[in-house]
């Protein structure tokens, strides 16, 4: 992905590199493996508190539970776990209820942004009407709550009940920025930060809290969620340009269609001329969208080292997600995370 | 407004009658001046904790909350607690927080309904649009949990975490019964019980948690929500088809409108004839409304007695959230209580 973001920005290489690629093409999978009795006990538990007698409930929310998804998240709860040398099982109700959050919010974004496609499928949305998705978002993230409040830590309470209301918080400012050409890289990466990156950072910190580590632990896994977040943001809204389709499971063009200030269009808009902010009025804040225009934005971007720009400002979150990890314990599940981090940002989907 | 639906029902006497009138119609009036010092530090609580930087943020949320409303749910906390003899300031934090779910519900709901108006003036979703009233119904139920984790009471999470997946079931629930003539008594008892019935539950029953009454008081006040709460929406359902527009803040008829099963609709069906039927089908069911539908649906409703009938069935849940008041201290509060019940019933708006 890099390369070929960087062919058509014009650039040779990246600033730097965070470490041989070959080998960590697969550390999603390896996360996967070498946590997989965990996961499966957090998967039976997704799939049991999602029950309800009202049969709406089970048959939406297993629809976008099947759908699938990385299932990153809950993984960075158990991964976080895991590097705090934690070894019971409290971590899986919690990681569910991680996942049961992102859930919701998919739920609810795909409302709001009127999205048809989720995952390369249909959103539940289009399947089984707004309404039922506000709704099951609800009940997924209330059930978010029950499971917490089962397991009792009232820190990890706090975190996840914060990194809720953050997110809510980027997902208004976000609206706020869409179709708004003015939006600066720091507006973008306050949304981020907010939308994304919080829930990545309380998923990390929890780890810590199960396994009762100092609080410099907590921070430091907060720190790694946070800026992992970010720069796994920023690759998505260029993957969101750039993806090879049936890969990404998810319709490219998606945040063009809908007017969404992206960092590759932020450096775009800023870099470019008063005939292109014409093209990008029309095309972001009109949204009046025609034949060939996601294509010539492409060719904005690149014109511009929008995608290159873009992914270096990944690599540096990815560089600082990798140094927070330098202060917790040197044990294995150190090495994965760091592979996850080069991984995500190397990702084509 | 029971003599009126009486005289509508053509019934000359309720079954029974729960006290005196006269005193009760300031019930709600009464209880509000009671508590108005613990109010208005609810006030100050909901006013300083809906705020975040994201200006929209406490705009909508504002809009919403400066609407009034009754404050009912929150009014049942701070009530519940004085009952049990609780002198403290924990129960302002956690009043406040049930508002905040209460304020969320009615925020989804909205988009859920496609409802333009709410409580005499444009509904949210109208003037800042269904996007936003979804992320700042998220917000704001964050937020709640956000205050339940500040007073740290895991008691006080589990009622309320559950409530929150309850009402979300119920909403559900309701979905499912929408434009379905189908749709028993029973059916709608058990949306009501779940929609309206478990916060009022929830928000008497936490007010013996922060008093640190026995689990029998904390039964107590959870069985009289719940019969109050199932009284208090069977009367808000016949009062959509009756009451005066001006009084009830909302239009008379969106429950019609909107193809809604309830009670008298639920009763005229049930009761009524075939002919009678390819009415409610046209009108409920496939929503084809004309002029004059919603006063031959008033007619029906009259005709078969589903006001009068509806209204029994309020009683009878008021009378028993009266004898759940029995076993519970004999302070001032529980007549106040007890007259409110009445009012609700009683109301015209």
């Amino acid at each position: 992905m890099i390369a070929a973001a960087e062919r058509r920005a014009g650039r040779d290489s990246p600033d730097f590199e965070l470490a041989g690629r070959d080998h960590s093409v697969a550390a999603l999978d390896r996360l996967s493996a070498l946590l997989a009795d965990d996961m499966q006990a957090v998967n039976r538990i997704i799939v049991d508190r999602m029950h309800s007698p009202v049969a709406l409930i089970p048959q939406l929310a297993g629809y976008i539970v099947a759908a699938g998804g990385k299932r990153l998240r809950p993984l960075l709860t158990l991964a976080a776990a895991d590097l705090c040398g934690y070894t019971g099982t409290r971590h899986h109700k919690l990681a569910a209820a991680v996942e049961f959050i992102h859930t919701a919010t998919l739920l609810h974004d795909d409302v709001v942004d009127e999205s048809e496609r989720r995952r390369g499928q249909d959103s539940a949305n289009t399947l089984f009407g707004n309404q039922a998705s506000v709704l099951v978002g609800d009940f997924l993230f209330s059930r978010s709550f029950e499971l917490m409040v089962e397991d009792g830590s009232l820190d990890v309470l706090r975190i996840l009940s914060r990194a809720s209301a953050v997110i809510a918080e980027g997902e208004v400012l976000q609206l706020a920025t869409t179709n708004n050409l003015k939006t600066s890289e720091s507006e973008y990466l306050a949304v981020v930060a907010a939308k994304t990156a919080a829930l990545f950072a309380a998923a990390c910190e929890i780890g810590a809290i199960v396994a009762d580590r100092p609080a410099a632990d907590a921070a430091a896994l907060q720190q790694f969620g946070t800026s992992f977040g970010i720069a796994f943001q920023i690759v998505d809204d260029v993957l969101d340009y750039s993806a090879r389709e049936a890969k990404l499971g998810k319709t490219v063009g998606d945040d063009f269609r809908e007017g969404k200030m992206t960092l590759p269009v932020v450096y775009a808009i800023s870099r470019g001329s008063e005939i292109e902010r014409t093209f990008w009025r029309r095309t972001l804040e009109d949204l009046d969208q025609r034949e060939g225009d996601l294509e010539h934005a492409v060719a904005l971007i690149e014109r511009h080292g929008g995608f290159g720009s873009a992914l270096d400002l990944a690599r540096t979150h990815g560089a600082l997600a990798l140094e927070a990890l330098n202060s917790l314990p040197l044990r294995p599940m150190r090495g994965t995370l760091a592979a996850l981090v080069e991984f995500c940002i190397n990702r084509e989907f």
